[in-house]
C-alpha cells in the first residue's frame, strides 16, 4: 500500500499500539441514552407529553434519530394505547428493524391490531427468520391472511419454515445462504458476489457445497479477502465444519454456537442437503433466553415476560403455587402428627420453621448450580458421583456452621438440650438438601424431564417435610414435649 | 460466472430451494457425541481405563479426533489427577483453542500446576485477550514470572490489559484489529489484506479511522467483497456505528451486542481513539453467564461452578444460609408473640407454614420476573408504576385461588372461621409478596446494588413475617386460641 500521511503505517497494523492509562469514561454515543445505554427518562416523558397533546410532529421529530433498537424499547416503555397512537405518529419510522426487536407480546398485540396487508407487507421486508417470527404467534386465519398476501416465493419459504416445531433450527434459520461449488476460485466468487445484487445483505461465511448440496467445507470471509484471485476455494476452505441439523432445538443451537464459538453455521435436512444458515446475532437472544430462563423455571414464573397478558402470567404463576400448596399441606400433616408435643412445649413451634427455612434455601442454592450445570452439559453421567459427594462436604461445613450458631443460641434462650436437638436436625436437613439437589435434577434430566421446571417443587417438599420430621422427631425422641 | 453443471446455477442462488417434508434426525458430527453433542459416556469410561492403565498411546489416539472445545468438555469431565495424567499424555494436543475453552476454575488449577515458561508459551500463542484470561486470575507472583518469559510486545499488550478493572472491556478485547484511513478504495484495501499475512486470523469488520485514529465508519466484510475494486471505503462504510467505551462493564457490553445485534464492534478510549475490539464469539459466553448468573445469585450459590473449590463454595453459600438464619429469626420472633394462643389452639402452629411457604413462592416468581426485567433494562424509571400496578393484579388473582383452595379445605377439616382466617391471611400475604417482589428489586437498582444479590433475603424476610404475623395477628383478633 502507499503511505499517504505519517500516520497511515501506524493505521495499517493489525496490532494498535498499547495504550497507556486508559481509564472508564462516561461518553455515550446518543444523548438520549444514559449511562446504561437505556432512554433517558425524561426524554420518554418528552415523547408521552408530545402523545397526549396529539403533536405528532413533535413526536416524530424526537423519535426520528433513534435506533431502530432503542425505537423497539420506547415502544415496550409505553402502555398500550401510547404505543397505538406512537406508532399511528411514526408509521415510516416503524422498519422491519424495529419489528425484529420488538417483545414478542409486544409486537403480537400490534400484529393483532393491524390489517393483514399491512401485516404482510412488513414480512416481505423482513429475512424469512424474522418474518416467521412475526407470523408464528398470530390466529391460524391471521396467519392464512398475511400468508395469502405474500407474494408466492416468500410465502412458500414462510410456509417450510412454520412446517417444522416451534423452537427448532428449522423455523428459526435464515434460507438466505451463499453457496459456491468447490472448483470455484477466489476472482470469480468475488464476481459472482459484486455481480449479485439481491444476495441476503450481511453474511459471514460461504458455504461449498458438492453437487447434491452437501456442505464440504466453509469460508470465512476474512481467509476469501487475503486469498489471491486464482487460488480455488478448495484450498482456502476448511473442511471441517459444525453443521446444525433441521430438526434440532434452538436450546442445543445455542449451546453449538457457544461451545465451538460459532459466527455462524449451516443448516442441513436429514439427507445432509444445505438448507439454511443460522447466524449468531440471532442466536444471543436465544442464548440470553435459554440461559435466563432456568431463573424464571425454577421460581414457577412461567415465561417471566413484564409484556405477558396477564392471565397468562396468572395461569402460569397460580399452577406453581398450587403445587406449593400441595407440599405445604404434606408439611402441616407432619407438624400435625407432632401436635401434642407442640401443645406442651410450644418453644417447638417457634424453632420449627427455621429448620424448614434453612434447608429450603441451602437445597434451593444446589439445585440452582446443579440445573445450570446440567444445562450447560457439565453435570453427566461421567461425573454425577464425584459432584454429589463435592455437594455432600459443602452442605456438611454449611450444616455444622449453621447447627453450631443456631444450637448455641437456642441453647442459651431455650435449654441446651432444645440446643442439640435444633443442631442435629439442622444437619440433617442441611445434608438432606444438598444431596437433594443434586439429586432431583439429575434425575429428572435422566427423565428427559426440564429439570429447572420439575424440581423446584420436589427440593422444597423434601427440605419441608425433612426440617419438620428430624426437628420434632428428634425433640419428641429425648423426651422433649412429652 | 460460468455455469460448468447443471447444478451450478442452482448453487449459486442466495435463497435456497423450499424444502418440503424435511424432519429431525438424529445425525451428528461426530460418533464420539451424544445427541446433545456431550461426549459419550462410553468415550469417556475408554479414556480413563488408559490413564489408569497408563496406556498413554491409546489415551492419545483416542483424543486426538477431538475438537479442542470437546477437549476441554473432557478435561472438565475428570478428577484432578486425571487431568494431570490426560495432560501429560496429550501434551501437543494441548492446543490455545483447548486452554481457550476451559473452564476458569480448572485452567487456573492446571496453570498453577505448570512451571512459568509453559505457561508463558502457552500465552504467546493465545490472541491477547485469551492470554489475558488465562494469566489473570494467577498470583501476583506467578503473574509476574510468566510476563517476565514473554517477548516485549506480548508483555506491553497484556499489562496494558491487565490496567483495565476485571470484566470491563479494556480487559476483555482484542488488541488485534484492521484499522484503514477513510480515502483507501476497496482494491487497495483487498490486496494490503493479501499483503499482510500477520493479521488477525479471522475478523467480521474493517474499522474505517481518521488521521487520530478516531473511527469514522465501519465496514463488514461482505460489502467488501460485493464492491468494485475502484469505489472509497468512504462510500461504502457506515457511519453510524457502536462505540463500546474502554472502561465500562463486561455486563454493559453484553447487552449492547444483544440490542443491537453486533458480530464485532470497536472499543475506544475517553480521547475516542480506536484501541480494540470486542467480537460477538467472546461475548456469547459473557451473555450466558450474565443472564444465568441471576439464578444463582438469587439463591445465594455464588460462582455456582461445579468446578470452584469447595472452600469458596462454602463461604459464599454460608454467607447467605445466615443471612437467612437472621430472616428466619425475625420470623420465630413473630411466632413467638402469639405462643400464647398456639399452646390453646395447636391448629394455628399446623397452618402457619403453609401461608409463609405460599407467600415466599409468590414473592420469588415475581422477584425472578422483575430481576429478568431490570438486567434486560426493560423496566426502568418510565414503567415501574405501569409494572407494579400489573403485579398487583396478577398477585391478586392469585391470591384469590389460593385463599380460596386453603379457606374451604381447613374450614372442611377444622373450622370455618380458621377457613376465613387463613383465606385472608393468604391473599394478604401474596399480595404483600407480589409488590415486595418488584419493589425490593427495583429499589436495590436504584441504590446501585445488584438487585439478584440483596433482593431475595428480603422479599423473604418480609413474605415469612407477614406470613405469620396475617394468620396469627388475624386469628387472634377474631378471637380464637384465647
Amino acid at each position: 500500500m502507499v503511505s499517504e500521511t505519517d500516520h497511515d503505517e501506524d493505521l495499517m497494523t493489525a496490532e494498535l499500539p498499547v495504550d497507556e492509562g486508559a481509564r472508564p469514561d462516561d461518553r455515550i454515543n446518543d444523548e438520549r441514552l444514559d449511562e446504561e445505554n437505556t432512554l433517558k427518562v425524561d426524554y420518554i416523558r418528552a415523547v408521552r407529553e408530545g402523545l397526549e397533546e396529539g403533536d405528532k410532529g413533535a413526536v416524530y421529530d424526537l423519535v426520528e434519530p433513534l435506533h431502530p433498537a432503542d425505537i423497539a424499547d420506547l415502544i415496550e416503555l409505553l402502555t398500550r394505547d401510547e404505543r397505538r397512537d406512537l406508532a399511528t405518529a411514526i408509521t415510516d419510522l416503524m422498519s422491519s428493524d424495529v419489528i425484529a426487536e420488538l417483545n414478542d407480546y409486544v409486537r403480537e398485540d400490534m400484529m393483532e391490531s393491524l390489517p393483514a396487508e399491512a401485516v404482510a407487507h412488513i414480512a416481505e421486508q423482513l429475512e424469512t427468520d424474522d418474518a416467521v417470527q412475526m407470523i408464528e404467534d398470530l390466529d391460524y386465519a391471521d396467519q392464512q391472511a398475511v400468508l395469502a398476501e405474500l407474494d408466492d416465493d416468500d410465502r412458500a419459504a414462510i410456509e417450510s419454515a412454520l412446517a417444522y416445531p416451534e423452537e427448532t433450527a428449522g423455523r428459526l434459520m435464515s434460507r438466505e445462504v451463499v453457496a459456491v461449488p468447490e472448483h470455484m476460485s477466489v476472482g470469480s466468487l468475488i464476481d459472482f458476489l459484486r455481480e449479485n445484487v439481491d444476495l441476503a445483505n450481511d453474511f459471514y461465511e460461504i458455504f461449498v457445497v458438492d453437487h447434491k448440496h452437501h456442505p464440504v467445507g466453509t469460508c470465512q470471509l476474512s481467509w476469501i479477502l487475503r486469498t489471491p484471485r486464482n487460488i480455488a476455494l478448495s484450498d482456502v476452505m476448511k473442511r471441517d465444519q459444525t453443521l446444525i441439523p433441521v430438526g434440532i432445538d434452538q436450546e442445543e443451537v445455542a449451546l453449538m454456537f457457544q461451545k465451538y464459538a460459532l459466527i455462524s453455521a449451516a443448516v442441513v435436512d436429514e439427507n445432509g442437503r444445505l438448507v439454511g444458515q443460522m447466524t449468531v446475532d440471532d442466536v444471543v437472544h436465544i442464548i440470553s433466553e435459554e440461559a435466563s430462563e432456568d431463573a424464571l423455571l425454577m421460581s414457577g414464573a412461567g415465561d417471566g415476560d413484564i409484556n405477558e397478558p396477564i392471565r397468562e402470567a396468572y395461569g402460569s404463576r397460580v399452577r406453581w403455587l398450587i403445587a406449593n400448596l400441595g407440599t405445604a399441606l404434606i408439611a402441616s400433616l407432619i407438624i400435625a402428627a407432632f401436635g401434642a408435643a407442640i401443645e406442651k412445649l410450644v418453644a417447638l413451634a417457634i424453632l420449627m420453621p427455621i429448620v424448614a427455612s434453612i434447608g429450603g434455601n441451602a437445597g434451593t442454592q444446589t439445585m440452582a448450580v446443579s440445573v445450570r450445570a446440567i444445562a450447560m452439559n457439565q453435570l453427566t453421567e461421567a461425573n454425577t458421583a464425584r459432584i454429589l459427594w463435592r455437594e455432600f462436604r459443602v452442605a456438611l461445613l454449611n450444616g455444622v456452621t449453621i447447627a453450631v450458631l443456631i444450637g448455641l443460641a437456642t441453647g442459651a434462650i431455650f435449654t441446651p438440650i432444645l440446643g442439640g436437638v435444633i443442631a442435629l436436625a439442622m444437619v440433617i436437613n442441611i445434608v438432606t438438601a444438598g444431596l437433594a439437589g443434586v439429586l432431583v435434577p439429575v434425575i429428572f434430566e435422566r427423565l428427559k424431564q426440564d429439570p429447572a421446571v420439575a424440581s423446584s417443587v420436589f427440593v422444597t417438599m423434601i427440605t419441608d417435610s425433612m426440617g419438620f420430621f428430624a426437628f420434632l422427631g428428634l425433640a419428641v425422641a429425648v423426651g422433649l414435649g412429652t
